[in-house]
């Protein structure tokens, strides 16, 4: 059986590292990437040599990109005959329009936080609830905070069951080099409950959640502080070791100089990695409390390519490419390189 | 009887609000604040017509402040000579030192938070210990955090008993103006528990505290998120009905613009407020949540005023002015204008 | 004969400082203020006690006002029947559709540089060019980077004469509060000339004058850097000499403490000034440059009073209440304390 | 013959970087990298698996790399006996006590700008003064921003002679990560004239240079507005054609997405460049002005990586591998990847 192909529909923050992700996977085929003008990531391809195809979404929009010598392989009708899912980034909002065509064309379709779940047949998390998505037409993955968080209190709660969680996130305001949105100088309150909390229940319905998300002016990452209520007690060793087990969880030291979110991304580019990017959510290790069953932690969420695990996990679910949950999450993070 | 007299040593960001604050106390008298250098504040009331006299710590000091054009009354000494009690807003650290010329000259004292507890005879707050204040010699407030974290836990302690509080503290990292220290684009994490919530200890100690502290890069109050385990249960109308009664505790909408700290900052200047201060802490209303027994709301710290009235409480306290804590707070609310 | 009577349309960030201003003007008569809707400034307008009247644009609009408890005196119309003149800081464009009503009644109207030129009939600073706003019904104040650059350049063009000047602007991007619009960690550079070297030009056509202009992630005042071709020399002595002499100028050292925008903030609030508000750019005594005939210097703009000094000229100009430059622009100075 | 074998002294933010660009040039070979404790970047060297020989200074230090698993080749001493020049790239200062130990060992150094001038036999600048650092013991490099801006200057100079430039630095106030330093919503002004337009007057000393440093709330590239008189008339073609040609300045439209430092920064991140680097300078293209001979324009600077080429060019010219200055620095490029 040849592989699954797969397309990337909108090549921007997102959209970028989902390529990355897809092309890493030796089990699908990474068809092309599309995109509607020339942006600083179309240009970046580009220069970078074209390691992907790109693909316009109308035929009117080749001229631009002609106009600054980008080379374009087609419409997005065109890589829609060759791929059996696409992986939607688009600017939020514009997926459900693009859902319509996809079904038209009988392709399937991961989209991405930034949609609504009434587009949807199901919404989804990779180690969350993997079973629900196998074979299901049309996915939207959680956010990046969400897909984070679950991460993490999925892990508790398969061990000890968890009741309850109040998060309190402090979010970064916008991505690195966007000029579109940003906050100087204020930290600015959302009122409760954030809809990362409203998205776990969804997932996870059994638990009952609920918190306050600032905004602040920075870019690297979000911190969430977990206080959740465990069903059965866990000590601090033993929800390390869970935390350290987890091939998306990474546990870091404050003392080791891993200090903040920014800490974290720069970590990233002394690795050396790709787009300076790290897939994996951070637990910092001295940030653990315990109080009762009351369990306190914070975490950092990288929020340019957190997702793209899950995401890639979507893949292996609408494809019914494995149907067990342990075994698909595994294989994407063999690919991804995490251990 | 004559009114008490205070003196205030060290004319900084705390300094100048306290001698603002004492000045306005109709029941004491303010001699004068001392500072050690021309300053931006000490140049500040020179322009303004030198409302307070000024003194030295060291009569060298004084060639600087003649060279700057600003008045000088006279030495540390002097000032000592004619206070009944001090407080020292001294850099964290010098107040140690200061404390052993007041005792030699028997003068009593208050120091602000950057002291350790050990140099004074109780560690204060006008609203949850008064009565422990009441006659001593020296006297520590808890910091800007703390104060206004108390304030709130205080006002529903009393009413419905608190057991457990969690806290993750959105911290401003520098005052504004301030050249000294700061982050750019960094939310930065400290190992818990945060020392608020071991402050809240002492001052509280049936109450079991921890959190999680959060650096982030604005200048304009803290954001502290607070899940309060109560004893019995509260409804949030009752809740916001304490709030709202509590003469420094200010209760805000988010959807009337009330959204972040700068917002709260910008409607003191609005106000008119002098140097755009305010003292009571804000209650985001639309972050109360419930679960349970577990309540959970944001509060607004002002930074440089927060502290302020409990540290007018203080000098009510140690000269004995008022035995009553009531009456005691009243007072300095009534002078200070918070109704 | 009676004095001015001054309405203010449009209650926002220049708005309050504009009915501040007139109010200071003994020979000027506050009637009242227009705004549309319950905001954090009108809001403070009712707790500081209603010092103006507050008028509202359409009737409809008093309903959210009054579920606010903000009284209302009545609609906009009314105001316009007791005005000889409106300041309006209406959102930029908003001032085009107004004019037409203020045609409509026969009142003058002073615009702020949000709006375009083609609405007035004259593009207005104080200094520069008083005597051409002199009866004039319709002007327009130049911006507030613009306001304070031709403050400095004036100075020294009625000196020596200034041939040209090439300018970077360091621009704060947002007020304190705003959530409408930032960067973070970002310092943007917008394409040369910037509009302040086209305004500049404008209002003094005999001086060329290019610019860049970078916006960076503060709030605080603009930093102007001028660099001034000069008809003749002129020592730094001497420039330092005007600028002192100069009612809306203050020199500042950095050795003093003055080292940054928000320095100059600070030290407005330590002053004790109602908003935190400085009316008087400050000239940085350490960044004054010569070279040949070159002459580099470092101004600070405080972005949210530093047009009403010029604005009240306006209204001098306008109503002809004075034709001479310096007899009018003493007076604004005299009522608004500026030496 | 064998190849030049280098070491890299420091392996922080500057190290990891040289080290980056030595291991490039095909006609040299890297030793290994020195450093004193288990940093982020130690630490990601190891997880990176060691792509170059980790040397502590001192035995003791080994300790502390051992704890934290990452593997140690010797002491600077050992590195020391095997290479023919050191990078040194210590914190400022340190350069100084280690010349030492580089003369008593006889081997050559290149410092970073954070070291002072006397401790070396030439300032250097790889497109500047290459000449002058051929068969020199020891030389330091320009700093990141007096290293771009002689890039353009230099550029400009052999074209037409530049008589004079007036520059205003828009600092970034710290890398990306960094908690030791910042400013919060400050922009924050230095004495003129800045040490770059000082180090410019002594590496081209026929140019008269002055300048305003204003540091800014950001991390990702300084940005420097030129103002330069020039000998010879220049149109703005001209010098584009001659920046684009250069290949170390790189030429860029704010109206295709380039319009700030970020920008450039997250370009380099899109393109996949190791650590998020770029080695070139960026000339925005709309903000090049022209007035009689003042020639005006707006360059971003890569803190991290600009100064990675120049130093190269270093052990080039300090080891005679080339006397003659393009084909040195076309080596350089060549083996960088800069076309």
């Amino acid at each position: 059986m040849s592989k699954p192909k797969v397309g990337v529909v909108g090549y921007g923050v997102i959209g970028q590292r989902l390529a990355d992700g897809v092309a890493l996977q030796e089990d699908m085929e990474l068809v092309g990437v599309v995109d509607v003008a020339p942006t600083l990531s179309t240009r970046a391809l580009c220069e970078a040599g074209m390691p992907y195809d790109l693909y316009v979404v109308e035929g009117e929009q080749k001229a631009a990109f002609d106009a600054a010598g980008i080379p374009v392989s087609g419409t997005m009708d065109d890589l829609l005959d060759k791929v059996d899912i696409v992986l939607d980034s688009s600017p939020g909002g514009v997926g459900r329009k693009n859902k319509e065509i996809y079904q038209a064309r009988g392709v399937k379709a991961v989209f991405q936080g930034g949609e609504k779940n009434d587009i949807v047949d199901v919404f989804f998390h990779g180690y969350a609830n993997y079973e629900k998505g196998v074979g299901k037409d049309y996915l939207k993955l959680t956010s990046c905070n969400t897909t984070g968080l679950i991460r993490a209190v999925d892990c508790l709660d398969r061990e000890v069951g968890v009741e309850r969680v109040m998060v309190t996130i402090v979010r970064r305001v916008a991505d690195p080099g966007d000029t579109h949105r940003g906050l100087v100088d204020v930290a600015q309150v959302e009122p409760v409950p954030n809809h990362q909390a409203v998205d776990l229940m969804t997932i996870m319905p059994h638990i009952e959640a609920t918190g306050l998300l600032v905004h602040v002016p920075t870019t690297h990452g979000h911190i969430i502080n977990v206080c959740a209520t465990t069903k059965s007690d866990i000590s601090k060793e033993r929800a390390l070791e869970l935390f350290e087990q987890h091939p998306r969880i990474r546990v870091v030291k404050i003392a080791d100089g891993f200090n903040s979110n920014a800490a974290l991304f720069r970590y990233a580019r002394d690795l050396g990695n790709k787009r300076a990017d790290m897939y994996d959510i951070a637990v910092f290790d001295e940030t653990i409390a315990k109080s009762g069953r009351e369990f306190m932690f914070a975490i950092n969420i990288p929020q340019e390519a957190v997702v793209i695990p899950e995401t890639t996990d979507a893949i292996r679910a609408a494809l019914s490419m494995q149907t067990d949950r342990l075994e698909a999450v595994g294989l994407t993070n063999k690919y991804l390189g995490l251990a």
